[in-house]
């Protein structure tokens, strides 16, 4: 599956559309048109999946903005991912699970196969690479992927992810260890399908980091509505790939900015999309020039 | 909703009961009576929930387990926390979610409202402490509570929570954090309503994070199946009070036991607990001799 996203990124570019969807972001014909929550945030997905599918290397699913609408949410969430596949698209489903023993086992079940099958997950390693334990099977066998946490750009990576740890910051020794793990996970593209959640945080210890994890890809937060520049994310790619750039709210609200703008809001995303993605390609090479 | 914890101990012991229900744990007679997913996890979990209530101090609802089984799963995890509200049981969200900003809140909104509304969640501090910034005016408003991944007592805690971290292991930063936090969040019982995961290592190490998390009640995996003891859990405790210890599989599988078992498996989960509950009473009155 690593090798599957690695050439949608040649194809498609770098960019990972975030489905974070919320009833909140909806033009109001839609809501309108739509009487149940289910139905709403698909038929919103789906029109956004539909105008974007060729410029974006894959989607991220962001579980907990369909948690939050219960059952209702979690069907429309089951429906999207069901429509990704549909349409052949990469999904990350965007889960930051985190256990160990059985009860990864559990999870491992529930976003690798049935309702919410998804092609990679995102995972949280505090209580140790056990964690991915469970996953591994189906990365071997099962054509997956996982993407663990390691290095956050929020305010709080400070109190853990930046403690110092025998000379190294311990995120690095997180990143390290995903790294060695990943080597019996390598695709023919050069990366591993245990990858990692890198954020942007500035030039100089994007460059370190890329450096550090030389076969790991990231998948990368932080740009846009959070603070990342081209330049930032440029430095966490390598030949502009090796690694996805996540946004969601610039893309799906993009509509927002034109007084016009709601009735063609999949339209307004496909060239945000579009945009993001020369903003980068753009930053890429300059950075190479 | 600490207090309410600190209560139920008084009145029912420090059993945690955790609903990690699986089909393969069913008898087969309610395999047979009930032929939806839905039906037979919530039918098996309802009969543990009546034997067992004046017994236990709560009950962990371990939301993996359900996510396995996807939609009628989580419908199932529904109408169990449901059924735990109408007898007036506290309940434990198993969750370990760990995000921030609007993903955190979208998080808190699903877990502490609506379909899948609990009195506790848990939580993974891995992204910082801001993962727990929209929780927090649910402790405060909404008379809720959270257990923060601390120290668990899996192979892989060495990997993250057990490195060295300016003369301190991190799990121990984590613990000093948590503790300040809740300062502002202090039950009437002297806990406050942000508590710890802290699993059953050694009885030398829990005496010592008893002392250094004064207010912090716990939640204490570990026991019977995975090999903490009575006198292991008693150190975690204070006067026994100060901590809930879970069992899942102890309980909800003691009628495998019996070859007459699977007919009254309800009675016999309830002897199991009792008989925990004991063990631990009998360990908390030899260490206060």
């Amino acid at each position: 599956m690593i090798d599957q996203l690695y050439k949608s990124v040649e194809q498609n570019g770098v960019v990972c559309l975030g489905l974070d969807t919320k009833l909140d972001y909806l033009p109001a014909h839609l809501l309108q048109k739509y009487t149940t929550v289910e139905e709403q945030l698909f038929q919103f997905n789906r029109a956004i999946i539909e105008a974007t599918k060729d410029v974006v290397a894959c989607y991220k699913v962001q579980i907990a903005y369909y948690e939050a609408y219960g059952l209702a949410g979690l069907r429309a969430y089951q429906r999207t991912l069901q429509y990704l596949k549909r349409v052949q698209a990469i999904t990350i489903a965007d889960i930051k699970r985190g256990d160990i023993a059985d009860t990864a086992a559990q999870y491992a079940k529930a976003h690798f196969s049935g309702d919410f099958e998804s092609d990679f997950v995102t995972l949280n390693p505090y209580m140790g690479y056990d964690t991915l334990g469970p996953f591994l099977p189906y990365l071997k066998q099962g054509n997956k992927g996982v993407f663990v946490l390691v290095r956050t750009s929020n305010e709080g990576a400070k109190d853990i992810q930046d403690q110092d740890v025998a000379n190294k910051k311990l995120y690095q020794v997180v990143g390290e260890g995903l790294e060695h793990l990943g080597t019996s996970y390598l695709g023919q593209c050069g990366y591993s399908a245990i990858g990692a959640v890198i954020g942007c945080t500035n030039t100089e210890e994007a460059v370190k980091i890329r450096k550090m994890l030389d076969k790991t890809f990231f998948l990368i937060p932080g740009y846009g509505t959070q603070g990342g520049t081209a330049h930032d994310v440029a430095s966490l790619l390598k030949n502009g790939n090796g690694g996805v750039v996540n946004a969601s709210r610039s893309i799906l609200l993009h509509y927002q900015k034109f007084s016009d703008g709601a009735n063609r809001f999949d339209e307004l995303a496909y060239l945000a999309a579009t945009a993001m993605r020369s903003e980068i390609e753009g930053a890429i090479h300059d950075d190479a020039i």
